[in-house]
């Protein structure tokens, strides 16, 4: 088991190499650049990490591990389908604006990942897409939501959230929370009136 | 001033560029592999086109080119702004579903244009956006469209067009028709009923 301080230089570590992934690809990032952004000989660093493929494991797990999680939360609470939905358009904005260079890594980069983490991944987004799916499904045949193609309507969402990744920056004079309405509002109840 | 012939001649050969650069990317694709996909000696086809410059060129500003000319099409009509800005959905849609790989070019390879057609595209690119923006804030103005932040309406409605450039095939047991119809129902009335 790590120890704390271990744990917390090493997320230090994923985070720095997150970033530096985004900025310069993964397949232009090197070990050295990262030890040298944070700080670390090069030697010390395999204290904490054994390899970039290792990191993008690290990275690319954690995120699909936060929406598994979040998606068997939200499928176990009361609320309605509308809410449900509403929950998860919340988590993929929230992560966007977080985490964004994880979640970029997680979007982008896992076409990296060797075998057997490139299937493990690849599974992991096909079941939280079905989870997602099941939800709108329950909530057509619940009379809460229009009867679309539920494919349709699931990469909708998907899609429409995905610009936040390139676009929100803190200083747009929008907040996180006024983002998410705004969306929440577009994808539920539609831009017309 | 091209004759016919030489004109379809060269369209086929746009045509067999785009699929080529979606498939093995723009950087990936020689002049040699083209004259191969065409049926074209090298020498012969460089009676058509004159560079790899040149076909991106073409493919980025005649995709350009169909925006901004329906653009100012659909803002001359006397349609309210749900149907204008419902005709653009129509059109993004239309477009990928249609011209899939020179969409696919537009979207993806236009950084590697030279300049000035770089900035050129950016430029019409920055327009398309604008006016596409003022449709919504009109709408807004009208008392047609819900209170939201411009912004946040006009690139949740890019975003969220884009994944059928991903993920439409003929063979999906959807028709363009119900795609464009579910798509629009998402974005201007919402999933909730």
């Amino acid at each position: 088991m790590l120890t704390t301080k271990k744990t917390i230089r090493r997320q230090f570590i994923l985070d720095e190499a997150a970033k530096l992934f985004k900025e310069k690809g993964y397949g232009g990032t090197s070990m050295r650049d990262l030890a040298g952004n944070v700080g670390l000989e090069a030697a010390s660093m395999y204290n904490y990490i054994k390899s970039k493929d290792e990191i993008l494991e690290l990275i690319c797990s954690r995120i699909a591990g936060i929406y598994i999680s979040q998606l068997h939360d939200i499928e176990q609470t009361a609320a309605s389908y509308a809410d449900k939905v509403k929950a998860l358009i919340r988590l993929h904005i929230r992560l966007m604006v977080e985490e964004g260079p994880a979640v970029s890594v997680a979007n982008h980069d896992w076409k990296y990942l060797p075998e057997p983490q490139l299937t493990a991944f690849k599974q992991a987004r096909k079941d939280y897409e079905k989870g997602f799916a099941q939800l709108i499904e329950q909530g057509m045949a619940a009379g809460e939501f229009q009867p679309l193609n539920v494919s349709v309507a699931l990469f909708t969402i998907l899609s429409a959230v995905r610009w936040v990744e390139l676009w929100y920056r803190p200083g747009r004079g929008l907040s996180a929370e006024e983002l998410e309405e705004d969306i929440i509002t577009m994808l539920l109840s539609g831009l017309a009136k």
